[in-house]
């Protein structure tokens, strides 16, 4: 019999299994009055879980469809803008908006460290930008850039704050509204625990303004034929993924029963079980606690094992996934997804698994060493 | 207890319960070997479908992102397009086309005719165009318009021919190849009996070397990006609608099994069927028999009976979806889809429950006399 599968990617994540089962259901017509309903369901949950009184977009697209919405609706060929890189989604976004004609000014932080918010404002206070781009959760280096301070310097130079929150919107605290953030976007696949097929966007009233000025072309996820459409009869202006959003509304009613707050804890939890289990067999991760992702963590492999190695083993015999890193970091950093539908017998299994296979693979480690740590972690949370 | 759900639109169609379930299947990761596997089984089969050697791009997004795709991929601002209009789809085409600055010439062809090849050549001879958009069937007036001439004249006057097969490609012959077209796109939800969220697209080299001269914006659904990533590791650039390739995967090998002709048959018959009960109970289709379409019907109605009134009985008293038409058309032409998993037993509820309202609503029907005239359609089938 094979192991029961273990995802733990920084998405696509595992869906719970009501809501999977949803996802069959019989199709309805996206005009018919039962679509409304669904959509109007699914846009106020989302707007519980962005914490936003703002629209909220339901676009039919992977996440970097909506960055490159971001960027064409709102801005104009020659805008200038400032990018803030830590890592590979960041330089992701920068490389949209240059397909676009905007002129990006990218700051790039060391991977591994989050964005200073001094460095911003240094560049903020010397020339104008219409937006600035940022990443919530790098999940290439598992860092949190934290949007609050970034929206008071967008508020303060009158820039525009586009967040990507593809990894961390539902699993990381994100504060839509009281922190400033105009546009923000994030995908159904990651912390929304739900099939790929749906992006999922906020747009301020700032935001809308700035639709008005830009030249640039959309159609298709043109941000006011969706927000015109939704007002007028709760629609989408095309046929959205209607299967991905049966899985949507069952998702979003869970997140609302755990509430927020718990939801916010349980990745905390995770995430630091996982840590502590690494340190404890002798694994550094990648980045400081401070700045640590609650949805993804880098961890460093030990010199005498492959990543090609850990992978394949933990697929094959424990059938679990993890996956690499990117750039510089390529073979030198593993990356632990622990977002959406990840409980702690999830971390455990794959604590046990790496060890397991790091032993095979002629590392030194005692087998329960990580996997006391993290239980101790879990013990800690109960008190 | 309520009816059975007979969903008779021109899109989103219903799904064969196997198929479904499918789509219920646990989330795989997206750059995992079983992905890759999944993604050649689908282009495969939809190459089969598309009558195609070409390149057969997988994209995450309805048929209207596909449409804009194959804009922002092949031409530049300022390009001359001709646009052949038959109805309110062939108009979205130039819509979008204009949206990124290309300059496009209407040919608009009264609603409820097909293009006329004649017409099209006196243009082209006229003129340079880059390109002719095309609606191979338009939903809104229930037209077929054949490629195949307009293929010759792409080819002879050195265009591209761009071709919108959203609600075709799968239920009526389309040669890719054979025909000369360049860009066909398609979408999961119509023909191919698939959920929403996938948009499928095939282009021909003279299409990918378009590509280079283009300098319109595009990141997300780029065909070099795509077409790259599928050549390098079978996979897409980004997370792809995986639970509802989990449906197209069993959807083309049941029409495989089926064999694209018998499907094209059965499209006919039951094309067929619905138009003989139509006229037999007085109600006149609006387009003639020789270029109505095969996988939407487009019916007068009668002066005495309100549009609203049929569509919400034949909803509430027999689970029975129908539509309007759009334009000028709206309230007095009404329309049934009839493509993808549609038999001829939804054909009969579809004319039983249309004759039973109509007479409700005072209109001078004989009952069954619908339902004669169809089964006369069936029963010559089957000789």
């Amino acid at each position: 019999m094979k192991e029961k599968r273990t995802l733990m990617l920084p998405g696509p994540t595992p869906i719970p299994a009501s809501a999977r089962r949803a996802g069959a259901d019989e199709i309805i017509g996206h005009r018919e009055a039962e679509c409304d309903e669904l959509i109007e369901e699914v846009t106020e949950g989302l707007k519980y879980v962005f914490q936003t009184t703002n629209d909220v977009l339901i676009l039919t697209c992977s996440g970097t469809g909506g960055l490159e919405a971001s960027i064409a609706n709102t801005l104009s060929e020659g805008d200038k803008v400032l990018s803030l890189c830590t890592g590979a989604f960041g330089e992701r976004y920068a490389t949209i908006a240059e397909r676009y004609g905007v002129e990006v000014d990218r700051i790039d932080f060391e991977w591994g460290t989050a964005v200073d918010p001094e460095v911003v404002e240094e560049k903020l206070a010397a020339e104008d930008y219409e937006a600035i781009l940022m990443t919530h959760n790098e999940t290439s280096t598992g860092v949190i850039n934290h949007p609050q301070p970034i929206g008071e310097l967008a508020e303060k130079y009158n820039a525009l704050l586009l967040v990507d929150a593809v990894s961390s919107l539902g699993g990381i605290e994100l504060k839509t509204d009281e922190w400033g953030a105009d546009v923000v976007v994030t995908s159904s696949q990651k912390a929304l625990m739900t099939p790929p097929g749906l992006c999922l966007v906020s747009v301020s009233d700032k935001a809308l303004a700035a639709t008005e000025d830009s030249d640039l072309p959309a159609f298709y996820w043109d941000f006011n034929r969706a927000k015109d459409r939704y007002d007028r009869d709760s629609q989408t202006p095309s046929t959205p993924a209607l299967s991905v959003l049966y899985v949507l509304r069952e998702v979003l009613q869970e997140i609302k029963e755990e509430g927020l707050e718990n939801v916010f804890n349980r990745h905390k939890v995770v995430a630091k079980a996982i840590r502590e289990a690494m340190r404890a067999i002798g694994l550094e991760p990648f980045v400081d606690d401070e700045i640590a992702s609650k949805t993804v963590s880098a961890i460093k492999l030990p010199e005498e094992v492959e990543f090609s190695a850990l992978s394949s083993k933990l697929k094959e015999d424990y059938n679990v996934y993890v996956t690499g890193s990117k750039g510089h970091l390529k073979g030198k950093v593993f990356r632990i997804g622990h977002l959406g539908n990840v409980s702690r017998t999830d971390a455990l299994s794959t604590v046990s698994a790496i060890e397991m296979v790091l032993k095979e693979e002629g590392y030194d480690v005692e087998l329960g060493t990580g996997l006391e740590a993290a239980q101790k972690v879990f013990e800690e949370e109960r008190k």
